[in-house]
């Protein structure tokens, strides 16, 4: 595993002054491949599906593991789709002179080797591996033992695509055996070869990562996210957004987890209470929202702490814009949060001072995502407040250095 | 000290959220009660002073310890001067809009709780202080036992400041007692209560914080600091330049350590080492520069990764521009190194490729500096890759989150 950090280091050198046209090439050759070689990975996949299935693998882990022509294609399709973004590397960032007449610019450079550990998704191998590429990074992936042979035959894919443009093949490495020992490795970072950490995966992985690496993470713990219905909220908007922040797809850490209703708002709690239970979506309310609805379950006090990632949700009423924000404050989990009022001035209130990696107004929780934000792609979402916060994109993959252009200035 | 921490925590949440007049207004009130309590400092530090004397304090340390009426003063001027500085806080980032006709915007916001642990200056408390209070976080001020007494007056007038501005007296806290435990301690992070760490002092606290601390750290090491003088070098650029850059002040982390000259300016060499061994710099020379001088002193391998901050320079004859980037990618600290020349593209690709926080192009490398850089003050000079990278100012003592303008938007 040194090694595999050491290798990290000496191709992100050269990496980081790749031009835009070689990573994009191996990008595009990185895509070809994956197309070329969809027989060898659907081969490799169904090695890992038969191991998984012996193994009782649970039905939504497996459709996680699975990959398909579709999958493959969308795969291809999307290191195709890093490809096409704009070069984070090389950015000016700011530019400003001085009056001594120094020109001092503050300029994108990669951030350095990111290690990638994640679950049964193999596809990450090829997102995680494209998106560190293109931000000019060597990347460390090491993948769920389930999925290693889906992950192996990806991996080989990327790494024709490094050869194809002449670029080291160590800038995208995958942890080559199935390591136990791996994963605490690289949370100790390396030998300080590794500069970051993304995991990618259930809560269990990410509480471990957070707790033990010595090296900065890239990651949220959990997504419990609030939708506040304000006493000046317009009644339709509550519902569409309120449905579709629950319900679009449940699974995702940008789905509503708590409803918050102000008392101003009332006359919307049974409208919005009926719509959530018709579409199937099992409430739990507090005192005020039990009597409403006969489908209403009661809340308990943990109920406020519970990111369902299902068809649940806790439903509370609140007394004004500052009860419905230290809610927010002591369950929430800085994640994303939205405000639903035609008050602009609450607006502004909730956007500055809920303190969540995304705030919304007239919006659904849903938009919590890089492709939404237009970042092309995302490595994850962050909560953490250090370097990336929110949608983890290419540019937040990159770090910067001063330039400085003189023409003889000494300091006085 | 996890009492602290909590503290600090929970003043950061309010602190977050004051306007920017309420700060200033604690910033001007501390500089007030700095002037006013000058004679209660000065009889603190004189405790501070008897204590190092009769414990055999070298002179350099006793003279970073000493306050005077012209260091009070210009410690007074210098909260004010922060006090005057832009609020970083809230400044719009970025704005964009989305196809959907979502608007998002990239909003600064404090970093949290930050750590800072320095040794015998006792006008740190100031600066750091007023730094991060400027910024919008708590700060937990870990000052030398050396400086105690000195610190705990100057802190006093900077609790006066916040309580003057009804702002939380929490948000700039000292550790109480000569607390041996209490770095120890804030490396592990309190209980997940501090979000960053800044060592002010020499090296071995700084080896020790980025060794221990499981929280990130802005901090340089060391400044190995290169001036290249390239064959298209002006002659009397480089001479004003590198005696700059080197003799300016040989104490600070952005003096030059060693002279790279090209072979192509080789008749420089000897008018470079004559100007340096006049001015007092002793010289320590490869081959090529020991036979231009009798006073050049022979250069061992360990000098080449020495950093003097005294009146002594290692200097090396190079073979063209790779080979100057190659010795600094070897033997540098990714601090600030400079190339002289009148070659443009020369001068590009020396900017492009070195890897470090500040690249100066026909400059002296003595500008490495917040001040400098128009940041008004900084809190340290970072050289890691995360979050802060060379002058760490209060625009760096941030994070940001997203706010997103909708009208009712669903996500399909």
């Amino acid at each position: 595993m040194l090694d595999l950090g050491k290798r990290a280091r000496a191709a992100a050198h050269g990496l980081g002054l790749a031009s835009s046209e070689a990573k994009n090439r191996a990008l595009a050759a990185s895509a070809a491949a994956i197309r070329a070689q969809s027989h060898k990975i659907k081969a490799a996949n169904d090695l890992d599906m038969e191991a998984a299935r012996a193994a009782d693998m649970s039905k939504s882990n497996l459709d996680r593991l699975m990959l398909d022509d579709k999958r493959i294609e969308a795969m291809a399709k999307g290191v195709e789709d890093i490809a096409a973004l704009a070069d984070p590397v090389g950015r000016v960032l700011a530019s400003f002179e001085r009056p001594n007449g120094l020109r001092i610019e503050r300029v994108a450079t990669p951030l350095g080797v990111i290690g990638v550990i994640y679950e049964s998704r193999p596809n990450v191998t090829a997102d995680a591996g494209a998106l560190c590429l293109k931000a000019g990074n060597a990347v460390i992936l090491r993948g769920g033992s389930d999925s290693f042979h889906s992950s192996r035959a990806i991996h080989a894919c990327l790494v024709e695509g490094l050869r194809a443009a002449n670029l080291p093949e160590a800038a995208i490495q995958l942890v080559p055996v199935k390591d136990r020992a791996a994963v605490g490795e690289m949370l100790k970072g390396l030998g300080g070869n590794l500069d970051v950490i993304v995991p990618r995966g259930g809560k269990s992985l990410v509480a471990r990562v957070q707790e033990e690496a010595r090296v900065p993470v890239f990651a949220h713990l959990e997504g419990i996210v609030h939708v506040y219905v304000h006493g000046a909220a317009d009644a339709q908007k509550a519902l569409t957004i309120v449905r579709n922040a629950k319900l679009r797809r449940t699974g995702i850490c940008g789905a509503a987890e708590t409803l918050l209703v102000d008392k101003a708002a009332q006359a919307q709690l049974a409208p919005l209470v009926k719509m959530l239970a018709d579409a199937g979506c099992e409430v739990r309310g507090d005192e005020a929202t039990r009597g409403i609805d006969a489908r209403v379950k009661p809340a308990s006090e943990e109920d406020w702490s519970t990111e369902y990632l299902d068809a649940i949700i806790s439903v509370k009423l609140v007394d004004g814009l500052d009860a419905a924000m230290d809610h927010i404050e002591h369950y929430g989990s800085h994640h994303t949060d939205c405000i639903i009022t035609e008050d602009k001035a609450a607006a502004e209130r909730f956007l500055r001072e809920v303190d969540s990696a995304i705030v919304l107004h007239n919006a659904s929780t849903q938009f919590a995502d890089g492709g939404e934000f237009g970042f092309g792609a995302e490595i994850g979402i962050a909560t953490g407040r250090m370097h990336a916060r929110g949608p983890v994109g290419v540019e937040q993959l990159t770090s910067f250095k001063y330039r400085v252009h003189g023409n003889g200035q000494t300091r006085a």
